[in-house]
């Protein structure tokens, strides 16, 4: 086998990075400088200085995104810095350029305060047409993402925390149908709290779960611990472990319908998979280790399993959800991203797996299916223009 | 003749914008996207966070420049803001791929703050390999490109002050040589004390020119106005009417060898063309109507004419330079641009005219010339490293 980190080096050095600027307009003589730069240049800059928003119909704005981070958060590496987190952001633009043509640029930021974070952003967002935080690491990529939603006209996704949530969520519904359940019955388990856990938290609960219970590395959240929190933990406290009790992961897990990890390699025992209720669904989505081996679970007797590997069925990939979701957005010049267009986008993608081919090793589909982006940015489109978070 | 406004705007339309991102690796497989993306590149992250120079050997750093531009002095359309500014951006863009082959991007931002523009710029920095700065309003500029070159380990370089001056200065070595005139011996009069003026005067006054005489809108530049100007203006009374008199630009004429305009359409007569010295040098630059036509300046008896303008000989155009300034700055790593390394550029420049071809109508090759980014990158390599501005 090769050696992936090894050749992942090479092809990094040969090319010089992923991305490059490709020209959409000629430049081979005088009279294509004259369209392309002065003097023709002028008309258009007149055109969008009497009507800001022409700057959609004669620029890229219409068709860009910036990939920002500060590299505090990068895959399981933490705080790297701008520089180390940069191969990841221009891989993020390579995947929004294949999946659903979007011209990204990776945008490292040398600080990590949240509110020059959020200036920045804000400053450099009349070039954008969306804006991608990526790799912030949590809680402050929850405020930062809030401000800037609030404060921006364009829409603003932190992808770590809501691209596993949209994935996982359209996972979970297609889950559901194979064993049977409805979301109003089951009892999740989740492992997790940081950027993607409190996400997933929110929009399973949206979805209709009623029984959730949370872990972190303090165990369970339950409202008595409420001033120990931070404001993200804190949040969960409304939503999740609804008699307030005090258990154990182990415990909590004895008639479980639904394991969700987006924690920490090897947390979850044969045992406690065994414990579970039947006809569990299981997505232990650590990576590149996860909470429990795809093997161990389906040995444990898990009905269902999905994690984030492509090795194994099932795989929870972010790459699902982000390029149509700012495709949809993009073509409706949607001014956010709110909690129902993801909704919808998870629902787009849960429809793409059919009713006759839906099984225990089919809840979603490959990355790779040439349906995903159009179908995720038609159901995010639809949304936005049914809650009317559309530019006049 | 067509309109090349309306053409313009049709090519803009019609491609929304001029740019767009390429991908310089496969993504057809899982394969590809754990080589891409995740697992893969983890290593070449964990490589950069051992050692930030490898950022140069594993991202597009090594060969992308942002193109950072608050809208504030768009060509002759003035402050018309950031997303009125994108189109240029673009195009300038468009014009560091095509003749240097480096990835650049425009950066309009939504503040006129040089504060913010300058902490701005430096904090988007590590993802970048150079900085373009791009109309931004003088004086203003002048202080946010100082400030950055001595906070910024990366080229920080401001078109509208340098580009012009760079091309002006190699076209005026290779007019002197058709004249057999010599710097140190003629007298220039310019007219413009702007972002480009100022630059061309400390570029030719570098270059060994003595009798320089400035005007602006407010006349001749003198020392006995010193507290009535800006910073700028102030510095050139240092190195210009050395014999400290107040006269018009009419009477400054009368026997100077050059004029030099980067100012208003017309405000130079036939009659003063004609007081002027043999062998005269006119270059009247405002764009896209210049202070004398060149046919005009031609009756009136000038030795050699060069405009900004394509339809006649001698084009004074920006990009002549920036490419080849940036390709070979980012070849060696220079940390900054100095003044040693714009004039060395200049002298690049020049010497594609050889001696043999040198005469009244061509003393600047075109900006087609395919020798033109590469000589002017190898005389600018060549001088960063003579004076060790370049990374260890």
């Amino acid at each position: 086998m090769k050696d992936v980190y090894q050749e992942a080096l090479k092809l990094h050095e040969e090319h010089e990075g992923k991305i490059e600027v490709g020209l959409k307009v000629a430049c081979e003589n005088a009279e294509d400088l004259s369209l392309a730069y002065t003097p023709g240049v002028a008309e258009p800059c007149r055109k969008i200085a009497e009507n800001k928003d022409d700057v959609y119909k004669y620029t890229w704005k219409s068709h860009s995104v910036a990939v920002v981070s500060d590299g505090t958060a990068v895959l399981g590496l933490g705080d790297i810095g701008p520089e180390a987190a940069l191969p990841v952001m221009e891989g993020k633009a390579l995947l929004f350029k294949r999946f659903a043509g979007i011209d990204a640029i990776p945008l490292c930021l040398d600080t990590k305060d949240p509110d020059e974070i959020v200036e920045i952003v804000k400053k450099i967002a009349p070039t954008f047409g969306g804006i991608n935080l990526e790799d912030i690491s949590a809680p402050r990529c929850v405020e930062i993402e809030r401000r800037l939603i609030n404060e921006c006209s364009i829409p603003v996704f932190h992808d770590d925390q809501h691209g596993t949530a949209i994935v996982l969520t359209s996972a979970l519904m297609n889950a559901l149908k194979v064993v049977n359940k409805k979301p109003e019955e089951i009892k999740v388990v989740i492992s997790g709290t940081g950027a993607a856990g409190s996400s997933i938290i929110k929009m399973i609960h949206r979805l209709g779960v009623k029984n959730i219970y949370a872990f972190n590395i303090n165990g369970i959240v339950i409202k008595d611990d409420y001033d120990q929190y931070d404001f993200l933990v804190k949040e969960l406290t409304e939503i999740t472990n609804p008699d307030n009790k005090r258990m154990t992961l182990k415990e909590a897990m004895v008639g479980a319908d639904v394991f969700i990890g987006v924690s920490a390699p090897k947390l979850v025992t044969k045992e406690m998979v065994e414990s579970m209720n039947e006809g569990n669904i299981v997505f232990p989505m650590a990576n590149p280790e996860p909470e429990i081996t795809y093997d161990l679970a389906k040995e444990a007797g898990a009905t269902i399993v999905g994690t984030g590997r492509s090795d194994f069925p099932n795989q929870i990939n972010n790459v699902l959800a982000f390029p149509g979701l700012f495709k949809g957005a993009l073509s409706v010049r949607a001014t956010k991203i709110t909690e129902g267009m993801k909704l919808a986008a998870a629902k787009g993608l849960a429809s793409l797996v059919d009713e006759s081919e839906l099984n225990a090793d089919h809840i979603i589909v490959s990355a790779f299916d040439p349906r995903v982006a159009d179908t995720v940015a038609q159901a995010v489109a639809n949304e936005a223009i049914k809650e009317g978070v559309i530019s006049d």
